[in-house]
């Protein structure tokens, strides 16, 4: 890992940044393509780039392609690999699931358990389905992402038809109970799918859908170091879903449409380059402590992440300096955090107003999250800059929210 | 263009193909990703990597470039950047305009008018909606796969929400009256939104879809040499769209979901390196008339393609011989053509069916397609081996449909 990491190290082009990228900690909005991804990519369009659905040679050449990048994405997610269905990114695996699942369940009921701290492709595909009749039930969060068991439990009625919840949050990277979801849907037997957004937790920790009681999960690429635009859906073998998409009958007439090749290979290598998830979860948790203690003493800072978390992910706020201050401050030196998510773009976070945080405490947090491409430098760097930004910010009089 | 002709000349690595491609003249399936296409998505996976959302330098880069491409896209349509919206290919534009407009204008009307030779992303939103409640109207064509402007006109009425009408027909190449569809919405006062599938028009004849009082457009990377999983819908200034994908908020909320860069750029970059239409179209039109004669020396032939048509595409059915038969010999000399489309894999064409073409005539069916990187020597290569096989497969009594 250690080696790969050191050949790997995300890079900006000179040209393209104007500076160089010193520690990129902004793994969890996207990642640098993997070297393996990249030549997939490429030997995709300049060698293997005929259409699938082509009947002839060029056709079964890029899909016995596609077949085995659809088992790889399968392996990783220990399942077959016709319970694999490629898409076009998160959101749209989670729109497919949340929407399919609904409709596909409408004469059992129309009941359905979220969380409030759910991705937006979740949470406004939930909104939506409100003003076409169904009902949402919302599980807050406690003041550290943290959802109860009991919450879940308790949420599930045997009117219920899906509960969509993710695997791990992508803001503060609290890890949420699917056993009790899954427990609930079982015991009150509830005629719901279940539905794992799994986006932050795939290539982090081990995931078994069908030993979760999962009957749907959401995986994504660029997470992952694949490239932006590509995604998969599980789907339980069995589970019928309304069609969303509609079209020439492509992957299983789930999500028609001429697959996207480069985005598919690349995809599966950015899977097959994947390290050891335990290994590297051990690695990471040394980044994360190393990340705690430089925190835990500058005194303005408060982490907002628990310790029993995912360790990719410590979302914490850094004293009064306004978060974009403060990230802009830091991107002049090469460190590249985020505030809150990307897609939020600047929005106040969901998550850390579900958590019920101060305002001005929203407004200054920071999310640091890592990947297998960073190293103890990288934190050492991102310190001494956010120590330094809060000196020199503060000195200037921008000590504001 | 002779010279890029050369220079880029379609291949497929011997190693993969285990044979070279001599004539590859599937390309209305899909096409080969040009060299300035693969550079630009390398470039954008290796050196401008970042989320367009992240608030930091490296998302601000990735947004610069998203810009740019859109901009790109935008001057091909002679339209304004904001009109464009990224998609992850035709499919997802067609679902887009043919729901967002059906369900945007809903309380105006519930009519709405197709052709019956749409593609199956049109075809089968509008099964759909029928499903749901609406009306629609599926014009029929001639025997040659054309439809006349006043059918058009005719099956437009005051309560008409919507029309939905390809540009050039995917299978034989027929051009459908736009401009009729335009006058029937204007004079008889509907209040229809008209959308265009131009998947098959876009960088072969210039669209300007203002001019033709065109409010929706969709258009796909794939079919121009660029990477397959990428399109883009124009949405005229003002229009409304019912929300039809749900999440975070990108491409105005039309198309939310982590923007595809590599595929993006690389689309852009094909855009770009679009040949002057009008002067391609004329050599293509050689290459149509050359392929025309080559298949009227052959009794058994008969065209469906008129000459009217765009010279791209001619459809003809090859004698008794049944086309898959034909279509795997032709492959095992390196001679690549499709049986219908790609999408309908091997089902029966719903465009030839419509066309009232009688049985053993469709299932004996080739469509040759041209691009910009076939020139004389593939149809030659390929009338050759067409003339060979239906001698070959004729005497080994494989003739029968």
């Amino acid at each position: 890992m250690q080696q790969n990491r050191e050949t790997e190290k995300q890079t900006g082009s000179a040209k393209e940044t104007g500076k160089k990228i010193r520690a990129y900690l902004d793994n969890s909005s996207t990642t640098q393509p993997c070297r393996e991804a990249v030549e997939a990519a490429v030997r995709s369009m300049e060698d293997n780039w005929g259409n699938p659905s082509s009947l002839h040679t060029l056709g079964f050449l890029a899909e016995q392609e596609m077949r085995k990048s659809r088992e790889t994405v399968a392996k990783a997610l220990f399942c077959r690999p016709e319970e694999i269905v490629f898409t076009s990114g998160g959101t749209e695996a989670d729109n497919i699931a949340v929407f399919g699942a609904a409709y596909g369940r409408i004469r059992r009921g129309k009941h359905i358990v979220t969380t409030a701290i759910e991705h937006p492709a979740v949470l406004n595909a939930m909104k939506q389905l409100e003003k076409e009749g169904f009902s949402v039930t919302y599980l807050m969060p406690d003041s550290f992402g943290w959802i109860a068991p009991e919450q879940v439990f308790d949420a599930v009625t045997s009117e219920t038809i899906l509960v969509s919840m993710m695997a791990v949050n992508n803001e503060v990277g609290s890890i949420l109970p699917l056993e009790a979801a899954a427990q609930a849907i079982r015991e009150k037997k509830a005629p719901a799918l279940f539905h794992v957004d799994a986006v932050q937790a795939f290539g982090k920790i081990p995931l078994r859908p069908a030993d979760m009681g999962v009957d749907l999960m959401t995986v994504s690429g660029h997470k992952i170091h694949g490239p932006k635009g590509i995604g998969a859906l599980y789907i339980r073998r069995g589970v019928h879903l309304a069609s969303r998409v509609f079209g020439g009958g492509q992957e299983q007439n789930i999500r028609p449409g001429t697959e996207p090749m480069p985005a598919i290979s690349a995809f599966a290598a950015a899977v097959g380059a994947l390290p050891d998830l335990k290994k590297e979860e051990e690695r990471i948790r040394g980044l994360n402590k190393l990340l705690r203690e430089r925190l835990q003493a500058i005194p303005q800072v408060k982490i907002h992440s628990l310790e029993k978390g995912i360790p990719y992910i410590v979302n914490f706020s850094a004293g009064t300096v306004r978060a974009e201050t403060m990230l802009h401050f830091l991107a002049e030196r090469g460190v590249f955090v985020s505030t809150g998510s990307a897609c939020a773009k600047g929005k106040e976070s969901h998550v850390l107003s579900a958590m019920g945080l101060p305002k001005e405490e929203i407004a200054s947090s920071l999310r640091v999250s890592f990947s297998r491409m960073n190293g103890e430098e990288d934190v050492d760097a991102f310190a001494c800059a956010l120590e330094e930004g809060l000196s020199v910010l503060a000195r200037k009089g921008l000590k504001r929210v």
